[in-house]
């Protein structure tokens, strides 16, 4: 299995996409890796690591996204980009699957332009992971379309359980709506009408949740726009943060002092040991025809070596077969839903 | 100055409401309370109590709006409602300001059929109150209305910094946008819209801010509709609660074991006093032609007195007045606005 990774994509780019690579193949020798970016910068990290063994190639690529680049003008302008050749290299078919820390707007039009949806998906939708008390959900949108429509909602629900049930392996995903009270009749009109669809699709659809209980870990999917589900994954981020400075304050200056602080700073560790980001890698562009990880500006190398793994694993299984077989299956459906819109 | 309380409203009602009262009257002299609701229950809880030299009253109401009541079908049926009874004699001018802790949706509905809105003002939004590393910011709307217009969040954005200049005491607010990006350009449709109209207004508009910085303390006003902030509201409540949960399981089983615990539990209950909502007391329903204040349904003795305090400050500092002054000015900007849409 081959992946192309945007290898100057992301705010450490190229060190940490060319040890990220690495660590993805020495776990799994079976992948292949193609790091696509500026040739010479690439091979000065190469030249830093053992790569024996290993199935890893460099394409060179002359142009780089920034990280501020309006979509369309990069779009327009960078066509030899790192970002763009990766694509090119999956939509020839020289590659299965892509991943870019790179700015996520640019990788979603070039992506969507490049590589084209699934037939029957209107709008592909970002499916972000985050930690709960037990384990984990799946946030989708989580910012790919700021302005939806019910029928976008419910293909997200669709995606979301098929991401659900092939790569975290849960038989019966529960798919929440992200709402303001349990009530069926409680949410503004998007939900409200998204809910109707939900209720009469096959999916394991358990109602609307609220903000207080997605992180008990109540659904196992989390559906919602783009606009909110990028303002939760930002609020979560922020007062996660927060928090955590908080008490580390208090802890050293007042409650234990510096014994009191170096409890605090282990337990600390293993907490944000659990709810790293990392952990993911990153977070797929669901509906697009071939496996794409958008992973954050700040990834690590681990966060790197985990969104490969995850575009593996995406391309292994076949996610992205068993959501375009149930669009094409549930076709008369989606038609349906559409005509009452 | 005299404040109406539905004494009944509440989760540990009429205990919680009638301790609050007395503890606001003893801190506040010149204030006096009217408890409305059964009167024997709430004799026997005063029983219990030392007033005297307090201006403290009873009024009965032979009714009492559950929690899962509907709105519509409370404000028909229960016209002898503890709470509809406060409200009515904020109404008749027998009292100044009122509070509940009942039922939301039908403090909120009631409210706006007895007592009207400021003219000029659309839709009354709820201002809740959220601490930040520094301080706190105004959170509007809060969860009063799911689908908005950017003329609301207009209105919202004014009334919000009408609480911050007068309640906080702040001089200049700074007033910012719940958005998914700095940039002016992004954003959904309504807050796209939204945008526009607060940069050409008065007040001092610090543009969109993002979910990771809100809680740094950023803005003094965050605007957003009802149905985000309800999100943002929850979110932040089921995090924090999540976090806390998370680090004390890790002290206690694994990092610093009993010791460590005990560290951890003194340095989060400082974090809990600071992050306290019942420090607040409770939201006020901003847009009403009355002060009314919406308290948590779990509220304390001390949530209740915070709340009472609020809506006497609502009242003698005239922030209604003010608003109101502010929407008759600026009725022609209005009306500007409303002809855009």
């Amino acid at each position: 299995m081959r992946i192309a990774l945007d290898a100057m994509g992301g705010d450490y780019a190229p060190a940490t996409t060319v040890e990220g690579a690495v660590e993805a193949l020495i776990e799994h020798k079976e992948l292949s890796v193609i790091l696509v970016g500026d040739e010479s910068e690439i091979s000065s990290e190469l030249q830093k690591k053992s790569c024996k063994g290993l199935k890893i190639s460099v394409r060179h690529a002359s142009q780089k996204v920034e990280m501020d680049e309006a979509p369309l003008a990069a779009l327009r302008r960078k066509k030899d980009s790192s970002l763009r050749v990766a694509i090119d290299l999956v939509k020839s078919g020289d590659a299965d699957a892509m991943v870019s820390a790179g700015n996520s707007g640019v990788v979603m039009a070039t992506a969507l332009h490049v590589l084209g949806k699934i037939q029957g998906i209107e709008r592909p939708a970002i499916a972000a992971v985050m930690p709960t008390l037990r384990d984990r959900f799946v946030l989708i949108d989580a910012g790919a379309n700021v302005d939806c429509k019910p029928l976008h909602l419910y293909q997200f629900a669709i995606m979301g359980e098929a991401y659900a049930r092939y790569i975290f392996n849960i038989d019966n995903p529960k798919i929440g709506l992200l709402g303001i009270g349990e009530e069926d009749a409680k949410g503004n009109e998007l939900t409200k009408e998204t809910f109707k669809l939900l209720r009469s699709s096959h999916i394991n659809f358990i109602g609307n949740v609220e903000g207080k209980d997605i992180f008990a870990g109540e659904a196992d999917v989390v559906v919602c726009d783009g606009f909110v589900g990028n303002i939760a994954l930002k609020i979560s981020e922020g007062l996660a943060e927060t928090i955590t400075k908080m008490l580390k304050r208090e802890i050293s200056e007042k409650a234990g002092g510096r014994i009191g602080y170096l409890f605090f700073k282990s337990a600390l560790k293993n907490f944000k040991k659990k709810t790293d980001y990392s952990e993911y890698g990153g977070a797929p562009l669901l509906g697009l025809s071939k496996p794409c990880i958008i992973s954050h500006g700040r990834s690590t190398s681990k966060a790197i070596k985990n969104a490969i793994k995850l575009a593996a694993n995406f391309h292994s299984k076949g996610v992205l077969d068993v959501i375009s077989k149930e669009f094409s299956e549930g076709m008369s459906r989606r038609e349906e839903v559409a005509v009452k819109e």
